[in-house]
């Protein structure tokens, strides 16, 4: 095996497909899980084609090959893949089964692994195989981890229990609902493809990948017996084993086959989300009666109890409290010089960790300062980190995992003296996030429906922004959680419990970005005087100061005003709580009111 | 046949359906055009069952019938229909397709007249028989024109032409715009089976069905040769036969069998929409590739050209001065007492007749007095017109039909003094009229989007309506017209030159009810300063004041009195060129802004 070194992974991938007689193989990016982030095993479209994105597939033939990436990547995929030998093609508008359709021929086998590729996908893959005559044939094993050489080991990290003090909810309660929701369906049986349901379910998480403490597994819940968590034994602790002995076993992915068999041998009805299981699992389940809908735990998981809420709340305070040491800290550092965006990056974790509590970041922090912060997903390139300067914004997008929630904030200060149109810009988005932070809205009410809301004020200047005005957020879990959103295309009912981002923004490329992002819990609004109606609402929970340099106050209306004050006041009273000395004096000025200024 | 006055519709129902071999019989309350308004002679739900509601249908066994209305006919229907005969049912809740699938068994025969079902409702239908076992079986004659001794006859009146300094396009242009868009679609033919549809198309109208000035026919338009326009030729007077005659010909609805058969054996493909045309068509065209599609008139309809535009404005000038001479006439009368809402409503309409261009009202007139009010949908019982007193609202929604333009416009106003409570009310709903009628948005917007900022100003109050915000308007044509609405489901893309109603409300149920409308079309919005994109708008056609004495000044921002004034100030100069007198001083008064005041 010495001698592979002179062979590229293309050819040798060439050469596996030739000896299975096959005509193709799909390499897509993602894992077994579906996720954002996946393990360095798993990272086989970079092994064979040299792309990292975080999204995109390949397809290779005999002769010729592609690689399918979606527009944030269409210059890196340049950069890093060899385009004579895959073709770059755009994701959505040049799609793989298109390219399928134009240079497969009847008889063609093209293969795919079945445990990286849904149900749903795999189907639009079959239709376009078909449609050529050709076959779109699963593999039994994926032919890239027998001739990747140096295929990095699985993680063996260790599972870990959620205790009830954060959960809200034991697993045997949230199994006895699961339960009965899946008789209302007359199913027998839900399988679990969402290693973020597993991970709500049981009341387990993992530290398989970084940012997201999910359990990378999947599970087999029936509504009679114990379940079946399909994770390697000896990655499970003793504790986690007893605690959910009572209701759950362990099997390793290698026992999943036969467990799976033996299920559908009885003939049992089984509902599972064709988006998210992989095509292995509908193979493995033949026999038993599938019926596809949602993945039964997204809403419960979206839609936190009591104690979630209680935690994010405290999880707020005190990354709040965090954030606000970090801000004084710019407002003094950041005049004189000398900082940068990693730097600023990384005194904002020193912050975070400090707290004692923090277990990881939610996501990779985004410290931007001004051409940067027009980026909305800007990716910090350490090496070239830019220097926050006199005369700019700055723009810091951040969260941590905290055992009691998820945190998610985005705060834009500016260094020196804002401009007119800094300060106009800043407060048309000021006006969008108040708008949604302080309104009412009857049950039934969706993401679509309240998302021009955040952005009206902007739209009458000419101006908008160009992603969604919110996000779904996990309870120590993913920063990315659905199924809601506030965005103009998600028409899922906003109910009480679910937490939500709201964070419009405004970029001008080449010159400055701004973005303020809170946390939003959905809830029943108190009833008000004269009020006919039951209404929601939301509740902010994220406690950070608002950057009143960059406020045009004649741009706000007395409610908008009366709001701000309001909001400044509840964080200079709680957050001022957790500081002293300097930061503390620097938060009551950054909260005092500015109706009276 | 002297001897039928002792037997009931039904019982000669029962009688003709023994005879037809068939077990029961589907009877809808919709005629051919599945329009809101039917003529005499295809009232044959009313016949049956004696129901005279605009929407319902009835299913009818050999020993058990049912009726099916929505819920605004519950309690109507029990007065109308011996409901020991039909069982009424809740349309939505209880549908039809369930009752037919508890009451049929293996073998039985539903008979239905494949006239009046569209091709989408026949599926269900045919779905549900099938379920059990039974059949959903065409009947090539209503048994009921057979049995309805003194059925009315069908309506003969004449087409006639709309001039193209009206509708702005020759029916030549638009025939060949359509012919490219079949094209795009590969069809060699479209079926047009809605009426609007085929009267836009050919710049024809008709004097059918009150309020909506449409001819009711199909066509057949082929992208190469004339089009057939389904229609007695007797009511196709010479004029319209010689205009349309290089691009059209005409035939009774008898040779319509014969054309499309004729049309299908040539194994055409041919295009229609399956949610509007009767599954009688889809028999007929047998042989034929249908190809399902929205119908291609539908858009182009709904985005009215220059012409159009120039139009629906001089029409609002006009209807908007016989309002206002109306509202005039209400301030003064309306005090003295002796006004009811039937005198009302008749002095309204001698204000548009007296424009000498009303060719019909577009709806009948809703004039509401006090708690008559709440009732979004009043509708006025001249036998029980409520006097219009002092101390109370009084709401009026007319419309009329113009060659021009077909207006929509509603008032409140008050006669005395209102109540803080009324200007309250009176006053958020005015804020979100404004909302909508200033907003920009960029292109892709929805209906969907943008119906919460009509309402945010109740909702923050605890307060709804319970209607849409706002619905399409025809060009003398329907004033209710697809397929864009300002609604929670209308996922339409709003394009310049649709109009739109913008009319939100509030109901306090047994005291007041309140709704401001104005019609606006959506266009292109003028760029502005620092605007970065191209953003939409709306331009507010309706002129007629809105209730200064119902208006709480201090709950409306600055903004939003800049526009009311604004607004306010054009009435007052455009109507006010069309008035005189007494009426004129009135405008004048009735349009002062309150800014200063």
């Amino acid at each position: 095996m010495a001698t592979t070194t002179s062979i590229s992974p293309v050819d040798l991938m060439r050469g596996a497909l030739k000896k299975q007689k096959l005509d193709g193989f799909l390499v897509p990016r993602q894992d077994e899980f579906q996720g954002e982030y996946v393990a360095a095993y798993a990272e086989r479209l970079k092994w064979l084609t040299g792309f990292a994105g975080s999204w995109g597939c390949a397809l290779i033939l005999g002769k010729k090959a592609a690689i399918f990436v979606d527009g944030r990547y269409t210059s890196q995929v340049r950069d890093q893949v060899d385009v004579k030998v895959f073709m770059p093609q755009h994701l959505i508008d040049e799609p793989p089964t298109n390219w399928i359709k134009a240079n497969l021929k009847k008889g063609h086998k093209l293969g795919f692994d079945p445990t990286l590729t849904t149900i749903t996908d795999a189907r639009r893959y079959q239709a376009a195989c078909e449609a050529v005559g050709a076959k779109f044939v699963a593999v039994s094993r994926n032919p890239i981890d027998d001739i990747w050489a140096d295929q990095p080991q699985r993680p063996d990290t260790k599972l870990n229990l959620q205790a009830e003090r954060f959960s809200g909810k034991s697993a045997r309660q949230k199994l006895a609902d699961l339960s009965k929701a899946l008789k209302t369906q007359s199913a027998d049986a839900v399988f679990l493809a969402e290693p973020s349901s597993v991970s709500w379910l049981f009341n387990i998480r993992g530290n398989d990948v970084p940012f997201t403490p999910v359990a990378l597994a999947y599970a087999l819940v029936p509504t009679k017996g114990k379940a079946t968590i399909f994770m390697d034994e000896a990655r499970v602790p003793k504790e986690v084993k007893s605690a959910l002995k009572p209701y759950a076993e362990f099997a390793g992915p290698g026992s999943m086959a036969k467990a799976l068999k033996a299920f559908a041998s009885k003939k049992k009805t089984v509902l599972l989300d064709a988006g998210s299981a992989p095509q292995q699992v509908a193979l493995l389940l033949k026999g038993a009666k599938l019926i596809e809908g949602n993945d039964p735990c997204t809403m419960p998981k979206a839609q936190k109890n009591s104690v979630e809420q209680a935690g994010a709340r405290a999880a707020q305070l005190r990354d709040g409290a965090a954030l606000s040491r970090f801000l004084h800290w710019v407002s003094v550092e950041g005049p004189k010089g000398g900082l940068d965006e990693y730097s600023a990056a990384l005194k904002l974790s020193e912050f975070r960790k400090a707290t004692g509590k923090l277990e990881d970041l939610s996501f990779e922090t985004i410290s931007a300062s001004g051409p940067n912060a027009a980026i909305p997903h800007y990716h910090l390139d350490v090496d070239h980190a830019r220097p926050i300067k006199t005369g700019e914004i700055y723009l810091v997008d951040s969260g941590g995992q905290y055992r009691d929630g998820t945190t998610d904030v985005t705060r834009t200060v500016m260094i020196g003296e804002a401009t007119a149109e800094m300060k106009d810009r800043f407060t048309r988005v000021l006006k969008g996030m108040i708008a949604i932070s302080m309104m009412r809205f009857p049950q039934g009410t969706t993401g679509a429906h309240i998302d021009a809301l955040a952005r009206a004020s902007l739209w009458s200047a000419g101006l908008d922004f160009d992603h969604g005005t919110g996000h779904g957020v996990g309870s120590y879990l993913s920063v990315h959680e659905g199924p809601a959103r506030i965005s103009k295309a998600s028409h899922v009912v906003l109910q009480p419990g679910m937490l939500l981002s709201n964070e419009p923004g405004y970029y001008k490329p080449g010159h400055f970005g701004i973005r303020t992002e809170n946390l939003l819990f959905v809830r029943e609004a108190e009833a008000i005087e004269g009020g006919e109606r039951k209404m929601m609402g939301f509740e902010t929970i994220t406690l950070a100061p608002i950057d009143r340099n960059l406020i045009e106050v004649d741009l706000l209306t007395r409610v908008e005003l009366k709001w701000l004050d309001a909001y400044h006041a509840r964080v200079a009273a709680e957050v001022g709580q957790l500081l002293d000395g300097d930061a503390l004096s620097w938060l009551k000025q950054a909260c005092a009111s500015l109706s009276r200024s």
